[in-house]
């Protein structure tokens, strides 16, 4: 909103003081608790559960959560693995909403992709029991979508201590399991990602697998699709995927290496507190409340080197 | 997220009925809900409070809102009456933030562009009184960043009894004034949109005055700029500002005749229920809970045509 740095890292709000005391602790900035997290704080990504989207305007990383969706995500991989993806496209891109992408002639058994070893279509996995042994750091604001919000092994997610399930949630960025009107009638042939405004109202309602950490700007650029719901009118303006890759099947050198900030640890949690009541001196009114969606996941190069 | 029509108009949720029984009312889907509107349910822009937004890949239409930023919004109409924002540039497209425009060399005060009439900075309109006789359709689902939120003669809105103001909330396509860190260093000549999840944490801390109703695509595909925050880097980057216009300038036949649903009938009454519990066949899950944010405005061809 301003031509000067608004997140500058260096930008203070003055503390209240009062003459000959001690001042309070200044609340960090996100930028300052950034500047001082630990190399703990970060974990490297696991290349079994790493996919590269590779468009002709380069690469999107995608971490996978098999936490949430065990079937759902090893199903993607085997369909990588098989080279499923390589040659089909992105069929369709909505304003605010999804970039989806898969086999445009999905609907025509004849001239459909064939499948060799994994599976067309899955059992949903809209909710799980909750992971035992994941840590959950849950957001105390309120959410209208579900009973508990927060973070768990670097995702958005919320649960229900009532029922014992939990699930992801489609903030910008999440990658999810297109599917029919039939709950158990995606199983990963065809994917989405969120390009606009959390869609909440999808949770639950459709398996989510994951989460573009790299390269979403190379989705939510597209053109959007003119036909309805933002598919793509004719095939030429699909936008071809060169291929899809485990980052474990890539040689060391074609890697991306990137590390995800923990979610379950104190530097996480000042973060979360910095987007709650921003410090930065641009910032007039604190506003007390963060939406699940508004928390950053920062990504950085492995070891913070640039 | 599916090949087939999610939000199909005809797409009907079976009523669990009893033999001999009457079913009760089936709650209409959101496209139902149009098109049983009736064209008082719509209203006309007004041409005095449209911008024409003009750029190589077309026009963007913004609706201002003087009833939550009348200085602002009168002060943005004296300058692009002046031709204050001609040739200039966006000179910022941040992903998953906004998308700000105005004068590249506005920190230069030789290279400035000048500003004849109009005022360059004005004190701030975070907020003001609720506008008396403005209606205001509260939402009863809870939200984290207002006490009160809702429609309020078009635009996603919020108040609070207690003070007795109100203000714009932060959606996806709204419009608001770029300042510096001083709450009165905005005034109208650097304008920005949001293009992605709202940042509703900006709610009082910056002075919104309009939304974007058509074309927000022409800004939401635009290349992010590689700079801190989403500038362009080179001159060359930035994306050229043909004109600003006010519609009520142009002539007849170069006008957009749109109309915009208005926020204080029963139809959007029904339209905001239609999305809070969806009936459409592909959801399987009863949400009962709708975000500000994830209300759509409709906005259609002036009468309804195509």
């Amino acid at each position: 909103m301003s031509r000067s740095a608004i997140f500058l890292a260096g930008a203070l709000l003055l503390a209240d003081t009062v003459a000959g005391q001690t001042p309070a602790p200044k609340a960090p900035t996100m930028a300052e608790v950034l500047a001082a997290s630990k190399p703990t704080d970060w974990r490297p990504l696991d290349p079994e559960n790493t996919l590269y989207l590779e468009l002709a305007s380069g690469r999107v990383v995608i971490e996978l959560a098999p936490s949430f969706a065990p079937r759902h995500a090893a199903n993607v991989k085997a369909l990588v693995r098989e080279g499923y993806f390589d040659g089909l496209a992105i069929v369709r891109t909505q304003d605010n909403y999804v970039v989806q992408w898969g086999d445009p002639d999905a609907a025509d058994a004849a001239k459909q992709r064939k499948i060799a070893h994994a599976q067309r279509t899955l059992p949903a996995e809209f909710t799980v029991p909750i992971p035992p042994g994941l840590p959950f750091t849950r957001l105390p604001d309120v959410d209208g979508y579900a009973p508990e919000v927060g973070f768990s092994g670097g995702f958005p997610a919320a649960r229900d201590p009532r029922t014992g399930r939990a699930w992801l949630a489609h903030c910008y960025g999440m990658v999810g399991v297109g599917r029919d009107n039939e709950a158990d009638s995606g199983g990963g042939p065809e994917l989405y990602a969120v390009i606009g405004h959390a869609p909440r109202h999808l949770d639950r309602n459709v398996t989510l697998l994951g989460r573009v950490i790299s390269g979403i700007e190379r989705l939510s650029t597209l053109p959007r699709g003119t036909a309805a719901m933002g598919f793509y009118e004719k095939a030429d303006e699909r936008v071809p995927i060169r291929a899809i890759r485990v980052a474990a099947d890539v040689p060391l050198k074609e890697r991306a290496f990137l590390e995800v900030i923990r979610t379950d640890t104190p530097t996480f949690a000042a973060l979360v507190e910095s987007r709650r009541n921003r410090r930065d001196e641009w910032f007039k009114f604190a506003v007390g409340h963060v939406e699940l969606c508004n928390v950053p996941i920062p990504v950085r190069p492995l070891g913070g080197g640039q």
